[in-house]
């Protein structure tokens, strides 16, 4: 008897999760049916939602399974917006776009780093440029959010885990990761604290291969490219990290920057928009 | 009321935490006070405790906060010990004793990698060569367990933020490192699943400053040197990282190996033995 209510119960959450799904394959030849996820924090508590305008929707239950949306809404002004997962690992990919190549060869396969945990920045949080820090980049990145669990992935596989994607600005200090400077790995260079705005929704169900990314920098265009223009595109480069490394549901992968970046200072207006998605936005600091 | 026998629970947790910190403290000139803990599941639940030679004796509350022994134990042989802790983020250090540096300059700071929380392998699980990996090597280590939040951290505050060490393989594949198949950074040469042996108990209350740490295979003494020789001390390498990236209670920093590596073949049994912490031993798998 138990067991039969608890399937009952299953069920009516699965069918949440399989309307959403649908919604998602069908709307990746470019239909409305796209769905916007956040994170945020409202009246002390951190929750997931969706979002529908000027309003979010909390979600009941895991944001990577089974879930359904609350019967009321929360104003977006009423809010604090968070990174919009909580990522146990944070990836990225470099040298993807032949624009931001400079001198460098074109590379065989994707060119993976780590960014830590830590570097993670909330939309409308500060970029902290740390006080011995000379040259601190922006980098506008459309970056994956994985949704299963990954392991030596096919290709099918890897575009079947991905949830959806996010605006990232993969903020990069010049100096430290090729000048004067130089370390032996990017730790400092990618991965200081705040280096990792990422926001401010997930879209899911976007056609992810044809998106413009662009940056902006006190409202002048400083980036402008589409991810048609990707190198290794977004399930070529799950393919290459699940070969050697597991990822699990809301881990994160910065998919690189085209074009030219320039240095940010404090005071400073960074933002990154991409098609579909959002705008993530930024102030720059002194720390 | 209430709060009165909240705050009697509480001071009677805090005595037994007191208590710790000085049996650790007392111990630092080489005393016997030393604790050992561990991570481990038995009978399907995964807990901590405290190794007593044969026995685990259980902790009740928090590993980085206040936590007291249980009354009863658990025979370590009937118990599955896992990785001793959860870290939320792995750190290396390169280059970090001169027996190692070959032709390379002796750095002028700690020199930081990430490795990926997806690496960390228990004591007594496999090192799995990937398939198309053709030089993997073993890295004998001591490695921090830091146990109290750290953001620019002085001397003194990191010295005080270490709750322990444990012994660690950094295992590293040359080829993808620096070798014909080198990638820009070291992400899979350093972070392929299971290239981070962790293990087998935290130990608390050494002198970490001179500590005999030594590699074995198949029985064979590959690599023997003391933590005295190591170029940056354990709390010069958490200065220089919380300059830029904060750390948690439970990250773990890899502090470097010594002399000289070689590859390691399937069937080989891989040791890390470091005097007063024990011996993490894991096979080595093809994969």
């Amino acid at each position: 008897m138990q067991t039969g209510r608890r399937d009952l119960f299953r069920g009516a959450l699965g069918l949440g999760a399989v309307a959403l799904a649908n919604s998602a394959a069908s709307a990746q030849g470019g239909s409305s049916a796209v769905r916007r996820y956040v994170r945020f924090t409202h009246s002390g508590s951190t929750q997931y939602g969706l979002l529908e305008g000027e309003q979010i929707r909390p979600i009941t239950g895991p944001l990577f399974g089974d879930h359904r949306p609350a019967s009321s809404t929360v104003a977006t002004k009423d809010v604090k917006l968070l990174f919009p997962c909580e990522p146990k690992q944070v990836l990225a990919c470099g040298l993807n776009y032949r624009s931001h190549l400079g001198n460098a060869p074109i590379p065989t396969r994707p060119e993976i780093f780590f960014k830590p945990i830590t570097c993670l920045q909330n939309p409308g949080d500060p970029i902290v440029i740390p006080p011995d820090a000379k040259n601190v980049h922006f980098e506008a990145e459309i970056v994956i959010v994985v949704g299963k669990p990954l392991h030596r992935a096919t290709r099918a596989q890897a575009e079947a885990a991905i949830f959806g994607v996010t605006c990232g600005n993969d903020v990069s200090e010049r100096d430290w990761q090729g000048g004067a400077d130089k370390d032996l790995q990017w730790w400092r260079a990618k991965g200081a604290d705040t280096f990792g705005p990422l926001g401010p929704c997930i879209a899911r169900g976007l056609n992810y291969g044809n998106l413009q990314v662009e940056m902006r920098v006190n409202g002048k265009s400083m980036q402008k490219q589409r991810t048609s223009d990707l190198i290794f595109d977004l399930p070529s480069i799950l393919v290459q990290v699940t070969k050697y490394m597991s990822l699990f549901p809301g881990d994160v992968v910065y998919t690189g920057t085209p074009g030219q970046t320039s240095a940010m200072k404090p005071g400073d207006i960074a933002e990154v928009e991409i098609e579909g998605i959002g705008i993530l936005r930024n102030p720059v600091q002194q720390g």
